[in-house]
């Protein structure tokens, strides 16, 4: 089957090596099963994805698009018998508009070179996942990424504009590009299927191109708020205390004690603390009235209970802070397999949820370390599970559905911002109501009557 | 029929009487044409909606739902044979949670309604479309509703975070209440159905409750300054340079001399200038920064060769200004029937779109006004017709599809806030490729196979 695959892509290199497809076969969550691709192929052009998408739709071999695999739900995890259509190489920043301050760029341009390189046009985008030097755009669009300044500033989904896509069904024979969206920062000239597509996991057509909304470079360097905490709950109830408040920091972030050192104890940061959560904000409103905000926050931190709270006047410090957050993901991973939640909460919930996260790590005897979106409620508690013990990886797998369980009920959501892949797929049925499942499942059926496009993943049967 | 109708809704009145039918029969899209609905009713509950729904599948009587008819594009026009679905009694504000600052409202809930009770707690709604002292949140979430601080705060699609709607097709039986979408600021749990819903013009369900995303009011008076222009072409051009120089004011609005003129004679503001047009800009940067942005502004004015640009020191001026902006559209259907244009195009084009508008006027003969959200791109050219003047008519007409297709050709839509509806189903058509029409055809087939939602509109048949 690969070989007549091949035939049927002459200018296409088909990888069928065991090793390369292996290394591209799953993204970053430990957790979540891969299957066995019979090939990958590494495209450059949206000529080459058509005519990818073309073939593999006669031949019904199931296509899976994949970036730079820092996903963290397993949505870019290959599939038994399908193709890898690894997009990374389709890395160039098409165009920068700054009369209009837009840019369009291919999929595979990752997220800080796109930021450098809008930066020299006095431009900026926004969305920063903590993956931002090494996850492509195409990803952040497929998951709708969000990252730290998305208290402020939104998420991936408000920045993309337009989108070119490789789809089949209703639009005609697999592989026919369309172009969805505008270049206009409103218009409503029909359904919304940008958003439709943004954060779909590659489940309805693969983007080759992406239109993106972009902002002024900010003008100051932001303020730095730190908080020490007893506890995390007592963090949790700063953070609910701000947004009661009306205070909108940039980022408003929470670092328990074991992320700290786990950082620490990677990078010689020189963070030392003896707190039990840190709460790092950032401010950028320029002048006064920022400084304003800086003293308000540290106030609210000081009500909540703060061990201290101040502003940080020492950049390198800031800095350190807010790279020991970028890092403490990799930093638990170095220590072993890690189970990540993703699960947002109204704000005013912050507080409840991270104590009932302290209760199931009490009840099943699993370590949890927390970080945290907090201003935004999304909060990723990271279940620790030795290696090669299966009562370990049980207990994990317990408290990771009672977490779940547990955000539902407080009002919120199983993923905010890494998409439902494989590993919320169950968390997924459990949020929506059937109908509305059912009405997710008949608008892929529709766009992908072939179920081409990264089947099994998000609503995928 | 409708007696049988009347018969399966004991508890709900049907409105046969002809003129009341006649009034809830069109929105305020003069042009656009309305059917004889065969009945109306007014529901007050999801349940009644759901009812209604239901009894109408059975019967297969189209449902068009309606709030306050202050639209723009005959999107919520009668079709002949069905039934008109007044919400406007659906009038409640359900809950204002100033913890997590988020409103859950009704659709028939008018947006300067919502804006004062949330005031109340020191929140805000900014979504302000020039219609908002009567249009209801129901009907801005139906268009996408814009307005004028959307430059910097967005659109109505960026604060709903979750609907109730009242569906058929795959969620099961027609008049199926479901519950999209959720109360976190962030989620990624399945498709973005809420985003599609929002400006699908009630063709895909019919909306009964809206939670809305909210800010913390602003806490200064907002700075204003204004430029008079020699023509609007060269108001165009200062609209380009200041976002080239990346000056991103609240509002940024564009009047010109018909307009001013027109609100000046009905309502006597005060308002005197020998301009051809005004540009008004809205500055809410507080401080220093704010005065610095404010400066900037209107040396960008001046450079662009204003008459005159200065910053208003008078709250009562600068109130008028943004007054006589939001009743230029009445002040100019007072003088008679208006074609109301949406167009929206990239911000460097801006002065070349509104060149090509006076090309138009001038080569078909017809008089045409303009008020324009400018900073976004979204202009409004109002082309006049004398009543009773076939001639006029049809000039008007083919003034109204040449600045769609200039529109279109300068890489704009046809539609930047108003909608689809009928008038634009023309342009739609232009500016779509024929497969994504086809994609946006087939997603609206699946989710309501009946066409029982408002047929004939948007990318109905």
């Amino acid at each position: 089957m690969t070989g007549s695959l091949a035939t049927d892509l002459p200018g296409v290199e088909l990888i069928t090596d065991a090793d390369v497809l292996a290394s591209l076969s799953h993204d970053d969550a430990e957790w979540a099963p891969a299957g066995r691709p019979v090939g990958a192929v590494r495209a450059r052009t949206t000529e080459e994805v058509s005519a990818i998408v073309a073939a593999c739709a006669a031949r019904r071999i199931p296509v899976v698009a994949r970036g730079a695999g820092t996903g963290l739900s397993g949505g870019a995890n290959a599939v038994d018998g399908g193709l890898v259509l690894d997009l990374s190489r389709m890395n160039k920043i098409l165009e920068i508009d700054p009369d209009n301050m837009i840019a369009v760029v291919q999929p595979g341009v990752v997220n800080d070179d796109l930021k450098a390189a809008v930066a020299e046009h006095g431009l900026w985008y926004p969305p920063d996942p903590a993956s931002a030097p090494w996850s492509t755009i195409g990803g952040n669009v497929a998951t709708n990424a969000g990252g730290l300044c998305c208290l402020k500033y939104g998420v991936t989904r408000d920045y993309v504009l337009g989108l070119r896509a490789v789809v089949g069904g209703p639009a005609g024979a697999y592989g026919t590009p369309v172009r969805l969206g505008h270049r206009t920062t409103k218009g409503v000239a029909g359904y919304d299927l940008v958003s439709l597509f943004v954060g779909s996991e590659g489940t309805l057509g693969i983007v080759t191109e992406i239109t993106l909304r972009l902002r002024p470079a900010r003008k100051a360097a932001p303020r730095t708020v730190v908080g020490a905490f007893d506890s995390v709950v007592a963090a949790g109830n700063a953070v609910a205390a701000s947004t009661r408040l009306g205070l909108l920091p940039t980022a408003l972030e929470l670092l328990d004690r074991a992320c700290l050192q786990a950082v620490e104890e990677w990078k010689h940061l020189g963070l030392s603390s003896t707190a039990e959560a840190l709460l790092l904000a950032q401010i950028d409103t320029p002048g006064e009235a920022g400084q304003d905000e800086a003293n308000a926050l540290a106030r609210v931190f000081q009500d909540a209970g703060a061990q201290w709270a101040e502003q940080s006047t020492d950049e390198f410090e800031a800095e350190a802070l807010f790279a020991a957050r970028r890092l403490a993901y990799p930093a638990m991973e170095r220590l072993g397999p890690v189970l990540t939640e993703d699960v947002c909460v109204p704000r005013s919930a912050v507080p409840a949820m991270l104590a009932s996260i302290e209760e199931s790590a009490a009840r099943h005897g699993v370590a949890i370390a927390t970080i945290a979106h907090a201003g935004d409620g999304n909060l990723h508690p990271l279940i620790r599970t030795p290696t090669g013990d299966e009562a370990a990886r049980e207990a994990a797998q317990a408290a990771f559905e009672e977490i779940l369980t547990a955000a539902i009920n407080l009002g919120g959501t199983v993923t905010g911002e890494h998409g439902v892949g494989l590993l919320k797929r169950g968390g997924l049925r459990q949020e929506l109501e059937p109908a509305v499942l059912s009405m997710m499942q008949a608008v892929k059926q529709t766009l992908d009557p072939l179920d081409l496009f990264n089947p099994g993943k998000v609503v995928g049967i």
